[in-house]
């Protein structure tokens, strides 16, 4: 690794850009104006945009007719470090230890969105330009939920015409793996609350002659699913799209074993999911229900003998092609009035939805990723998809109507949003290489 | 009502003894004293007995071999007053309006024990001494739970030695209607925590593959009962001792319409228990399983996409003649375990027990009672039973080895624990005559 890509590194790691507290505003503000004079530095047109939050990086060459437009995208905020008492180094004084960077943002998304710089800078060193037409658009905000990222997309919606978007801020499906992500859940939520008597009563007193909202709660939750883990509610699996037999062989071939990782990685008694799907397809390729969230009632020490007024509980719903939010949100309420025991009264309150993401990994784009992450890895590219959502990939297709490409440099021990966050420096170097080679190849 | 018992009621209520909080430590013990000059003052042998917390108050006449002997028990502790803005006038500075006291404690206990009080005085007054051997013991601990109490019952378990215990701490069944409690539910409580993962999981990255140990919870509170409201835990009901018909005709007979008390007393939208009984019948003579409180992942505002480590519930089990409430605890263990879903493991923590109490209403104590009842109220005698537990009665009974008669002279709207407690001054004249009226009728 060149001491200056190191020396680019460190000091981009340096800067504790945490766009989710006020006192770092500054911070991040030095942050984009790193960024801005390393890109102008290598050659790009750059601008700092302002937003009713923290700014967008935007940077450009010249643009000539005929080529392809690739817009890469990644983010300079990171998320807090603590707890703090569990980083073995300082999270924003950057060491290397055996070939690995520890710092909070070293692999999210710094690490990631440097190897692309770098490889651009490499390439317009080589060639005198990139073979593309490029937008680099670096956001202060994606930790955050990216809130102004749209406003951004829509105001410049003419300026920012592509033909594809590539992120690197998804997994590797396992060390030295190339990993292209082709489909992503989406999420819809609702929180429900229970209410029996108008106060907290005392269950001496009370109880047995009027419903408890904790226990009405707990039978309305029980009938969101049946005994094997299939969500319960009429109407749920119907828009689900099958997985294609290819993917099916795909995620069977993967050089991982599903079941051994979820395993070790959550320390779980036993795996537990819906009938007839292998682990990965569950996390991948099946809606759930989750309850992320129930309150009601005495937790504190000890022993308190009341009857909670209210009882509440938050609901995610992951989504997959092609269910539609709002459809899933009005089954659930169905399913929720129908089931709801007596004596209670219910109130839901409809949260926010993320749609899910599907493209296509065999499209013209999608053999060019394929194509890039084997020349750069040397191997076999794993095709999967994931199990979390991210909503700028659907505002990429809907405000730009384009689709993502999704190369992601992160591993599973590289701890994103935890303590000795971490990134290996072949990853850096090969997220160079790959850049250099997802241009090339698009450009053809 | 005579200027100076409203000055002794008005001075006992001004101490704010308030037992659960160490900040008023002295102010109990300053209340003590008070009664122990009170009862001095009226001819009794009265002492400060010390414990490990708050001290006892027990005063004695002078002992007649061939006299019934008889212990009445109360306490001069209070429950803390919050909210404060909820009360009218401020709670330890006792205002009388339009016939009502109104106080924290005004009822609970101050109002009552004073009643027994201010009867021993006249009695003493008109006739030099009671008819009757007497034990007053005065505790500060009973809304902290009694802890202190076994241990003096057990220590001067030979100088207390005594026929019946009476006892004025608990409710009339409707103003101005003299009412006996037979019985009382006991008690018995456990914790379930379940757990799944060893940490909160991202629930798009690996929900659907892991069990949720809320939704896991949520299926195992749900077998606790079937549809109907009765606890479907196996051998639960086995010991129950069904209702004697008297009984049953005397609650129908009772001059209240429990269903319309109870929904307007907790504002539920409906009444919901065990088919089969009347609202009093599942409230006084019945067995239930209520969760008191529950909680797992997240319970703040907005949305977390998590899934918890662990969840976990508090339940208590009211427990009716003759259920043990070891065997009641082992028959929950059995059932939580063999329902507990897959994926998750269960720890289970046993709480404190306290015992059902039933006494005869119509033994000769009873029938007693039950005249001294009805020749100071004028009124036909409720008989009833009360869904709460007070563990002191079952420690008369195995420590003292004697009954307790409950005659109480709370009513359901002098709000006892909660803001702008009160008492009305028809009851404190009443207590007066029946304090006099029951030593008279133990005495025969």
């Amino acid at each position: 690794m060149r001491q200056d890509y190191l020396d680019d590194y460190f000091t981009f790691l340096r800067f504790p850009s945490i766009s989710t507290d006020d006192a770092y505003t500054e911070k991040l503000a030095e942050c984009a104006h790193w960024l801005v004079k390393k890109l102008k530095g290598i050659g790009l047109t750059t601008e700092l945009v302002s937003t009713p939050g923290h700014p967008v990086v935007w940077a450009r060459n010249k643009h000539q007719p005929g080529r392809k437009t690739v817009m890469i995208y990644g983010h300079y905020d990171v998320q807090p470090p603590d707890p703090l008492e569990l980083w073995e180094s300082p999270p924003f004084d950057p060491v290397l230890k055996n070939g690995y960077v520890f710092a909070r943002g070293a692999t999210d998304n710094k690490g990631q969105i440097l190897a692309h710089i770098l490889g651009l800078q490499e390439t317009i060193a080589e060639q005198g330009d990139l073979p593309v037409n490029l937008h680099l658009v670096i956001e202060g905000e994606e930790e955050i939920g990216s809130g102004n990222l749209p406003g951004f997309l829509e105001k410049h919606r003419d300026s920012l015409g592509c033909d594809v978007v590539v992120v690197s801020d998804t997994g590797m499906i396992a060390r030295g793996v190339p990993t292209l992500s082709y489909g992503l859940r989406g999420v819809t939520a609702l929180e429900l609350k229970v209410t029996g008597a108008k106060m907290d009563l005392h269950s001496g007193v009370f109880g047995g002659a009027v419903a408890n909202s904790v226990t009405a709660l707990a039978r309305l939750l029980a009938t969101l699913h049946d005994a094997n883990g299939r969500v319960a509610i009429e109407g749920f699996y119907d828009d689900v799209k099958p997985l294609e037999d290819w993917e099916r062989e795909a995620w069977r071939k993967l050089p991982i074993d599903g079941d051994k990782e979820i395993l070790t990685e959550t320390g779980s008694p036993a795996l537990f999911g819906e009938e007839g799907y292998s682990t990965l397809e569950r996390l991948w390729a099946r809606p759930t229900a989750e309850i992320n969230g129930i309150g009601g009632g005495y937790q504190g020490k000890g022993t308190k003998t009341v009857i909670a007024s209210h009882a509440m509980a938050k609901l995610t719903f992951r989504l997959v092609p092609n269910q539609d939010g709002d459809k899933i949100l009005q089954l659930a309420h169905k399913h929720l009035e129908k089931n709801l025991p007596p004596g209670v009264t219910m109130e839901i309150t409809d949260g926010h939805s993320g749609p899910w993401y599907l493209t296509d990994p065999h499209s013209a784009f999608g053999e060019a990723a394929q194509s890039a992450l084997k020349g750069a890895f040397k191997k076999d590219v794993a095709l999967i998809r994931e199990g979390g959502s991210i909503p700028i990939v659907s505002q990429f297709r809907d405000i730009l109507g384009v689709e993502t490409l999704l190369l992601g440099l992160a591993q599973a021990d590289c701890r994103a949003h935890s303590p000795n966050e971490n990134f290996p420096l072949e990853n850096l170097e090969v997220g160079i290489k790959m850049n250099k080679a997802i241009l090339a190849e698009l450009a053809r």
